[in-house]
């Protein structure tokens, strides 16, 4: 089990400035460090209070990691149906030497119509898109003299610089939400798979992983090298009602975002996102009690959240946990506070763990 | 006068990584806010090692400004012509918030051949789209509910996020290279100018800026708000004739990956770039000692340097110069001597003068 921090903002303009949020994170991710976090990640999306402080997930990772020396750097994820291969790759490549070979790449479809829309990519293309930028990036990355002759770019010969840090390549996260179909591309390309189980019934979890590992081991890929990221909803407090009492508010703000940011799927239909015109519905009836009770969410005291890491572990095996520590605009001094109380009940059960199966 | 410093890489892995560079190139920036200089500047290029370790400037300037407190970083400059506005404004802006207001945004027209090639741009559209995608960055910046109805871009209403921390937007620069009608519309604009006067006749350069500072005086903007940058080559020792072989060496070593940079215009017409058929020639007949001694590298002592100063400042007037100190893959140490001697022996003259003229 390996445990990081989702700086996922939503928040906007009226709630909080960008230059409060950013310095804010950044001194959560010199924290997340030091308590040993493993990895900071954060998203792209644009325009509104649902991730749209976070364009470009490449910039403020530039900024983490020239404030640390350890912590892994993760795009959650970056959207190539957006963006040139050649700059995507080249930034991430950039990053990739500055935190000297910190960086593992989440691609993701994209979901938000309005962002389709103001980039004038038809969303029917972007799972064809997907595809193309995901392999695009890899060859540019492992390979020189590369030659494109794809659906949406032609480029090359061209050697991209700077060659990236670790060889052939950074690690490759592919961001899934309800495809089983992804689930076994992703493991027979040998990509780490990102996805968010709040959204799914656990047995569906279950039933995707367990392509993911079987089609990851029919490939013949090194067991040890699967990397499985699950982000949570997360708020601890030594007090379970405070807990479950101010998660719950963050718990909604989040759901606001979110169903404000996909309203435009009431007037959106496409085949390539079967189910979507009623995700909004599914937002609004989110129901946060349930949720804390599935282990959707990782709210609670910090003997609760213990509790419900086992049971992730127990249900989906040995994966990497993201916990999201600034949903709802929650202030800074509760953020750290989750993330102290994590670290000191959660983190050591599972360090111990891991370092008894080695020793076993 | 204000003097900053340009991390124009010109390396490849052949001679230096990516990431030593990098780490370099981080310790040079928090070197030159010890010192007292005004600014970092950064380029974008791809594929070779004139800039290609740089295909996004934003990302090294942000990595600067999470180790900075007070220096300016600069955009020297972005491409427009390559990416989308919506994404270039956006991550300009996560900078001028993570910098807290310390980003001035310089954006070019780009001028490489294999460049615009990779990114199936045509050269011939290269001003139409820069003008295009300033327009669109600066309304993207300062209003909300944007409709942006272009010949390349059509999107909104959006209001983009983060909103810029400096308002209405970061400064804009133009970089020009030989146009005047570019310079006058600069100036009525009320954007800065980015000038390489190594590449053409002083009085050139003079007559340039006088048509940029009456049409900015036109135009009615402050003239104190008015800024030049002047790029050049920098090579400083306490002994002239070290100074002179040494920075004869690097300049030589960047007309080198320059001319291999431009090859391509030697089968490469465009009417948009007359006039560059004849680059490469231009390039391989630059002669280091005239440039030298016509005060287009400042390369010397200590005292000749400030003695080239003080001229360029009788030539052009005020104007911010931005230092190469990496230019040639010049050696960390050398880049650090140039730095510490300019800053002893140049930075006071001119702080000194700017605050006699204050005080009188």
């Amino acid at each position: 089990m390996k445990f990081g921090i989702n700086l996922f903002p939503t928040t906007g303009p009226a709630e909080k400035s960008a230059a409060r949020h950013f310095e804010e994170s950044l001194r959560l991710v010199e924290l997340a460090e030091e308590l040993g976090f493993h990895h900071v990640k954060t998203v792209e999306h644009y325009f509104t209070p649902y991730g749209g402080y976070s364009p470009d997930p490449v910039v403020f990772l530039a900024a983490a990691a020239a404030r640390t020396s350890r912590i892994r750097l993760v795009t959650g994820a970056v959207i190539p149906a957006f963006t040139h291969p050649v700059q995507l790759a080249g930034r991430l490549a950039m990053l990739d030497n500055i935190s000297r070979g910190r960086l593992s790449v989440g691609f993701g479809r994209g979901f938000l119509p309005d962002e389709f829309a103001a980039f004038q990519v038809p969303m029917d293309e972007s799972r064809d898109r997907f595809t193309e930028g995901v392999e695009a990036c890899r060859r540019l990355w492992s390979e020189e003299d590369v030659v494109w002759e794809g659906r949406f770019h032609r480029f090359g010969p061209v050697t991209l610089l700077p060659r990236p840090f670790q060889r052939p390549h950074p690690p490759i996260l592919v961001a899934t939400a309800l495809s089983p179909e992804s689930c076994e591309a992703a493991g027979a390309a040998g990509h780490g798979l990102m996805m968010v189980p709040s959204i799914n019934r656990t047995e569906q979890v279950r039933a995707m992983l367990a392509r993911y590992r079987a089609a990851w081991d029919d490939a013949g890929h090194d067991p040890g090298d699967r990397d499985v990221h699950l982000s949570y909803n997360c708020y601890l407090a030594e007090d379970g009602d405070v807990a479950l009492e101010r998660g719950r508010v963050y718990s909604e703000h989040t759901n606001r975002a979110l169903a404000a940011a996909v309203e435009p799927w009431t007037r959106t239909r496409s085949d390539a996102y079967r189910g979507y015109e009623r995700v909004v519905e599914r937002v609004r009836g989110s129901d946060f009690g349930k949720q804390v009770r599935d282990g959707k969410a990782l709210v609670g005291t910090p003997h609760e959240v213990l509790d419900r890491v086992h049971a992730i572990r127990g249900w989906f095996g040995d994966v990497t946990i993201s916990l999201q520590v600034i949903s709802g605009n929650m202030p800074f001094e509760e953020s750290q506070r989750s993330m102290r109380l994590f670290a000191e009940h959660v983190l050591p059960a599972f360090d111990q763990e891991s370092a008894a199966v080695t020793a076993g």
